[in-house]
């Protein structure tokens, strides 16, 4: 990836101060004529692109952390900002929401408009649309102009910055391991389709575990769901007359609608059919069988991503870019839907 | 209530510019003494005051709408933003969501932050403890500044703003009224504590509902529940042992609770209680039997106040001020917990 250079980096390469670059580069009298064609030599040399009202509002501090998640009608994100509410919270920061609603033009009007003065720093997951479209310019450019991005379970491998994942694979290998312990030999899993990472990780940790177990894995036992709203019925004609001793599913609303739909066709879980879910939401919690489920802990994500923030929002102005990748363990929490 | 005056008022009476006011408020030498003393007069005597910084960016249009909520890991809101989103869009506008977490100091806090040159105009539900501490003079300068405010849900009787609201005592009367229709006649109620004004309407309806049918209440049916997050204790002391046929719920989480305590000991939902919830969520619709209830529509509500919202924002300069109270209808959805 060719790495944009920022103000700070012209700066140190020049040895003036940042003060002076950004007024060079807006052609100020008060630069030498020589420093400013200096200057601008070097931004255009290094493709160096301002965003002229985040520069005009570059010395205020805003105490505000923009987030910006895919989805609002979502448990799982909702609890992650409730993470970084609280660290925000003791830190004396205010935190600003958007949702990209999956779409990747929203995503960068969101991105713009908080960067261009109402956010210090961003905390993001990226739209379903952007990981398709490949364009993270938005992302990119708001990182160039000096506010740092923490982003989280939807990260891009490609974007160097700071994220704060959870290990999906291996998360997905602990639910399916789980499941051959208790001697499942024909798991079915229901996934995502493959452009959304976290689903392709998930069914990668399925396969390991399988692989595991000297079990080759049965094309017919994977179905991967497009429309996650409509995923009832294709569940429902993927699960018919299957033979199958356990299903894990990538998510809460699968398994739940896994458990109907094997309950419908007479068969019981967990005697007969045992069932895993991703995500500890409001559903796994209360829903009868209880869900065993993998725990993203959510909530801690978001802690750690604002800490990650904050402290790079309160850092030293040290030239020196280093970035963290932190992974959150995964913990298996068992519950009704897969007792002996 | 003091009405206070705004810039456009002010404005109307001394027959000048807005902008003549603002600049006479900030004593502009392009202003002629005269005037700059007779708006100060006039302003003085009807306690106008001004933020600055709002005042500054009166003319930049944001084209976004800034969201605070009490809670952000809470379905309805969520519903709610989607209704937001669903009409900004459409439209043309941004939204920015803010969380209070129920604290009356965060809600002042984002409501000056989003005043402050990120939104036009606001979308609010209040936090429990402004409701309890009464004090509303963040969303009164607010409005003072000529930033509309839409109130929904959780709304403040005493400020005159639009308003988009479900009928709370109707909606719990229509879910008692369907229980008594059953043939129940000794009806819990698990709600809230009375400051909490959603509680408190739900248990009024649910009161109408029983002297409708000439039943007197019986108090030791009636829980107010005032931490939401260990209710589930609280339900099981209050119904251990209690003669009864139905339990109206006025959320979610107390009927799922509700369902569980009586399984437990021993009594079938819907064949010997029959439980009615508030709020149709994906607990109502997933939950094993799935809950009979009143649906807010927070889709709609969200949808309405966005709508009132963008009006107001695009509407023509006229000094008239004219606030509105919607009601959207509530409908109970009929499902397996009081199935005959």
């Amino acid at each position: 990836m060719k790495q944009k250079v920022t103000l700070k980096q012209i700066a140190k390469e020049l040895d003036v101060s940042i003060s002076t670059v950004s007024k060079a580069l807006k052609d100020s009298v008060e630069i030498s004529l020589d420093t400013r064609q200096k200057v601008k030599a070097f931004a255009k040399l290094y493709n160096y692109k301002p965003n002229n009202i985040a520069l005009s509002l570059k010395n205020r501090k805003t105490k505000t952390i923009g987030v910006i998640i895919p989805e609002i009608v979502h448990h799982f994100f909702t609890t992650v900002i409730g993470g970084v509410e609280k660290v925000a919270n003791e830190k004396g920061y205010n935190v600003i929401i958007c949702s990209s609603n999956n779409s990747f033009d929203k995503e960068v009007i969101n991105m713009e408009m908080l960067a261009s003065g109402s956010a210090d720093g961003f905390i993001l997951s990226v739209a379903k649309e952007t990981q398709l479209k490949k364009d993270y310019h938005h992302i990119q450019e708001t990182m160039n102009q000096g506010m740092p991005v923490v982003m989280f379970d939807r990260i891009i491998d490609e974007i160097v910055c700071d994220k704060v994942i959870i290990d999906d694979t291996k998360g997905a290998q602990m639910a399916t391991n789980h499941l051959l312990s208790l001697g499942c030999r024909r798991i079915a899993i229901l996934t995502t389709v493959d452009y959304i990472s976290v689903g392709k990780l998930r069914t990668n940790g399925y396969l390991n575990a399988l692989r595991s177990y000297d079990i080759v894995h049965d094309d017919s036992l994977i179905l991967k769901i497009e429309d996650i709203d409509h995923c009832e019925e294709e569940i429902e004609e993927f699960l018919k007359d299957k033979d199958i001793d356990a299903v894990f599913a990538v998510n809460e609303l699968f398994a739940v609608n896994a458990i109907k739909v094997l309950r419908n066709s007479g068969k019981n879980v967990p005697e007969e059919v045992r069932v895993v879910g991703f995500t500890d939401g409001i559903l796994a919690k209360h829903f009868i069988p209880s869900l065993t489920v993998i725990s993203q802990h959510g909530e801690e994500m978001g802690e750690r991503a604002a800490t990650i923030l904050i402290d790079k929002l309160e850092g030293s102005d040290d030239l020196t870019e280093e970035y963290k990748t932190v992974i959150i363990d995964t913990s298996l929490v068992e519950r009704q839907s897969t007792k002996k």
